[in-house]
């Protein structure tokens, strides 16, 4: 089940790193790497990180080719991707959760310290658009929109904290999504921002 | 002889670094810091990738003091060096074969994926100048302009082709050469660009 | 005392990220990342190029934590700190020195050349901030403000020459912050920097 959200979620961020590349017009090798590391760039700074290698996707070279062809179709579908904006916030919230959620069972399994589990889950959910946006020249949006990064946090925390109770795992990954998509939909909709600190006493 | 080639690709590499970092005013240690990791920044993102400890430059320091000097180098012969445009874009075209052909190399010494050997020679030919540009504030050259990420993929395609095939590795190594450089000169002279993707039903 | 120094200066890495994240209006979780990779990122970017495997900060959460509060104190005054400037440009230099030494030690006991071991001292100073920079979206300021990334770079030499000559390692460590605290104020004081090199033949 959380392979299927996976390989899901991996090609709707590959779809959504190719319309950022487009907004740069850059050419379609471009959106195929732009889309790649918004995909699996997260998966990838966590493995380097940790020191878990080989690294995820180069084991799956199918993956590899499914965020690419996600990628390549988002350019073809792209007049109509505006309609399914919904359609894809959802399947990036979705996202957020399956990769956080991931990333801390990486992180659990090598047996770091649960600050560094909490860090493994937050890179795996928000380093990939980090990258994306580096790549396209722009400040990261995570740090700047509705909550996200703190989302990914939250339900870091929140899996931690049912494992450190021997919750069951099928349990605790429903309860992480539920939590997680509720919260990540209702900022959204509510647009709820995390406090803005804009300083402008710049004497550089 | 692809040691040569490869000698002169990283320190041709490193001077167009150093005019890239002239352009954004730096003082000569940026311009070498800069010089280094057009030159050294591909094989560099390759072994981190691959898990290929120690890390290429890393035991050839003598390398990094040839593209530092080549950088500074540049500096000093800026002022003709628009004069040697061509020839830079061919030791350029020549670089990117030599890289590419090396990274994949060391991804099959490793055993790894076909495509991950073709991705691994990809990052080897674009990572650094993705990291120079990356460095320099400004959207990745090799995302927009005449063919240049794709030669390195259709190198790669070509170079693990005839290998699947059992070629001599000299004669492979010869029609990759060959083809890239072919291929890449082509591109410049006929203005071979990708399809640009522009993206511009942008609700953020 | 060296770690005293190293504690001391991550918190007042931190707390200048912290600042550069508000001058891009970012919100307390950008602040937060920017702020632990202003002051972790450089150990983190040296670990992984040497292949030292676990990463430093992966071993010590509180080093985590303490940057991060770091990072959130700044914000709470930041209407004072631009009256603490000067004391932030001493901490900035001590943590300069100290970032570098301990690079230098750490490669050192891996056994590596010593020029990749200056490189390793270099990078664990200057590299956090060139983090901060790319994902601020500007281009990184140690490549062209008064004398810094050279104070790194003379601090690595001096400190490997003594080594070298066997001198009592508390000599060394005290010579290289003496050499490096009174260089980086004095370039500060007297505004010396390095030769720009200005680019402007710009064809492409």
């Amino acid at each position: 089940m959380l392979s299927l959200i996976y390989l899901i979620a991996i090609t709707a961020e590959a779809m959504t790193g190719a319309l950022a590349a487009g907004r740069r017009r850059m050419d379609i090798f471009g959106v195929a790497v732009i889309a790649f590391l918004t995909a699996l760039g997260g998966g990838t700074v966590r493995d380097i990180v940790l020191g878990r290698y080989p690294i995820g996707w180069t084991q799956h070279p199918e993956y590899v080719l499914l965020v690419v062809a996600g990628g390549l179709a988002a350019v073809l579908i792209s007049r109509y991707m505006r309609h399914l904006n919904r359609l894809f916030l959802l399947l990036d919230a979705l996202g957020l959760v399956a990769f956080t959620v991931i990333g801390c069972d990486v992180a659990l399994g090598m047996g770091y310290h649960p600050v560094i589990v909490a860090m493994a889950g937050m890179i795996t959910g928000i380093a990939g658009g980090i990258l994306r946006d580096v790549l396209c020249n722009r400040v990261p949006v995570v740090f700047r929109r509705e909550l996200y990064a703190s989302v990914s946090l939250l339900v870091a925390m929140l899996y931690l904290g049912l494992e450190a109770l021997h919750a069951p795992h099928d349990w605790n990954i429903a309860a992480s999504f539920a939590f997680g998509l509720a919260l990540r939909m209702a900022a959204l909709w509510r647009k709820w921002r995390l406090p803005v600190f804009a300083y402008i006493h710049d004497h550089h």
